[in-house]
């Protein structure tokens, strides 16, 4: 019988729904914490983000459904066994964490970040200018699900939109502009905000260096809702430092949680929130999640192909 | 010769707008501050907020063309002669307030806030839960040209928007449900969010009682971008104190400036910017103002009825 283990906050509505799913398999529940050595290298198919390093590369393991649009962990060699499906939850976080990235961009616009730290001193004082969403270029890099939702939010408060993909394709709804990833450096200069929203791949570690930060306006907002490393943080806390950007809204950082030493804490220009636009914090991320793994046990039940499958060499979606 | 005195930051281009409007009239320049009382009891026409004590009911003043969509200082019985004309510049703020405290609802709705706060401690510390905009009920009060500007933007961001209005209309685009204000206790405990840009007038003072406090859900955000004395300022610090609202984003308040020891300062579900939505944070919002300014002086050299003419009886434009 094939056993199915699920690591994910399920209630008693989620199970009835996953257990409804595939009727002849086996659940048992647990969380990534308790999931034990044993539980893991048992269990079929795996719906949650065990840690990585308890896999094992498990023979029986003939299912991943992460939790994570994220894939970085369980690509690397070793992990999972040849023949072992990945599937992520790419499509659960759009609107979480693109409403995320998109309101940071807009409060840093109106400079609520600065009034906020003026409050903490009881101070009522004038910030000066502020620019508006309604008179801006937003450039979005990376057009999954998040990017795509964030160009189109942006575009109905009255944006300019940009928009950067991997791969050539149809015109994308709200996207005014859009290009390859080759053409990055032509259209930096041009964004008022730039919203970035690229998985951790080889393909995008450092991607925001030095040389592209330099190519930002001096009055750009940067936002990170994607990995941490694809900012060089060293030169990202230079330009900020230096006044070479307005400021940067990141949900993600490199290293991740950022130290308490860190100096990017400190800059008054960089607004962080700790990873959390994601996760279960908006409680139809969830929901969504619980649907795409239903979907995939029905998929596997019947041996059918299963969706939104991980592609090993560069850990999107196939 | 009509004498117009000009009080508002006008640049090279702003002055050759408004002295092309009216070619015969005669112009002079100063700030609020360094008008004198002899240059105001001398002007036919004032285009500015001079001090409100310093015009003396000058017989000679025909218009007072407001650079303010407030006109309270100035419907007092005493400061303008019977005959003057007074005129607003409702329409200019439309676009930077309702932006601005559209955005504080929508910061708070993730809890940015908090995340600042927790950001001045260096800590990277989860604060659970958030809400969506686009699931949220948005009830706006008062819609004037910044309340539809607001009702517009939540609509495009997928709420359900409930307006309450003065008088009745016809229906409002980007309003699902449009009441008269008597229904407002009947529509308070359905909104997620409640944006009021109430003008101060004598019939909105205190409007947001502590019993019409209470009526709001404890998930509520409140949101103030019309005069702070719209609300009771000590029954709202009750009301957030004892969470009975989940927050309040407050552009005005009661006093204004807040006193340095006033303890609404130190509620970390309050965000308090120090009235500056408006004012000339926005560049468009100046040009908007020279605009309406110059089409008056236009319409004041031709003999021709003012736009925005306040109404002394209500302090709303007629």
């Amino acid at each position: 019988m094939t056993k199915v283990l699920v690591v994910i906050p399920a209630q008693e509505e989620h199970r009835a729904k996953l257990e409804a799913a595939a009727p002849e398999f086996e659940f048992v529940y647990s969380t990534p914490k308790d999931a034990t050595e044993e539980m893991i290298a048992e269990a079929n198919i795996i719906i949650g983000n065990v840690p990585a390093g308890k896999i094992k590369a498990s023979e029986n393991l003939q299912l991943l459904q992460l939790n994570s649009a994220g894939t970085d962990a369980y690509i690397v060699p070793g992990v999972l066994a040849k023949g072992t499906l990945l599937a992520n939850a790419t499509g659960a976080y759009s609107k979480a964490v693109a409403e995320h990235l998109f309101i940071m961009g807009l409060a840093m616009q109106k400079k609520l970040h600065l009034y906020r730290d003026n409050q903490a001193r009881s101070a009522w004082e004038d910030e000066g200018l502020v620019t508006s969403i309604a008179d801006s270029t937003v450039l979005v890099v990376g057009l999954g699900d998040i990017g795509t939702h964030f160009a189109r939010m942006a575009k109905a408060l009255g944006a300019h939109t940009i928009g950067i993909k991997r791969r050539a394709s149809e015109p994308v709804e709200g996207v005014d502009e859009l290009y390859l990833t080759d053409e990055l450096d032509n259209v930096l200069p041009r964004a008022d905000i730039i919203a970035s929203f690229l998985p951790g791949t080889g393909a995008t570690a450092g991607i925001y260096s030095a040389q592209r930060l330099a190519l930002m306006k001096d009055t750009a907002i940067l936002l990170n809702g994607g990995r941490g490393n694809a900012i060089d943080t060293d030169a990202l806390y230079e330009a900020l430092k230096n006044k070479k950007l307005f400021g940067a809204g990141l949900d993600v950082t490199n290293p991740e949680p950022l130290p308490e030493d860190h100096p990017l804490w400190k800059l008054d220009n960089v607004w962080i929130t700790p990873h959390i636009s994601g996760g279960f914090h908006l409680k139809e991320t969830f929901e969504r999640i619980v649907n795409i793994a239903a979907k995939n046990l029905s998929h596997m039940a019947k041996g059918e192909p299963i969706d939104n499958e991980v592609d090993f060499e560069t850990g999107y979606r196939k």
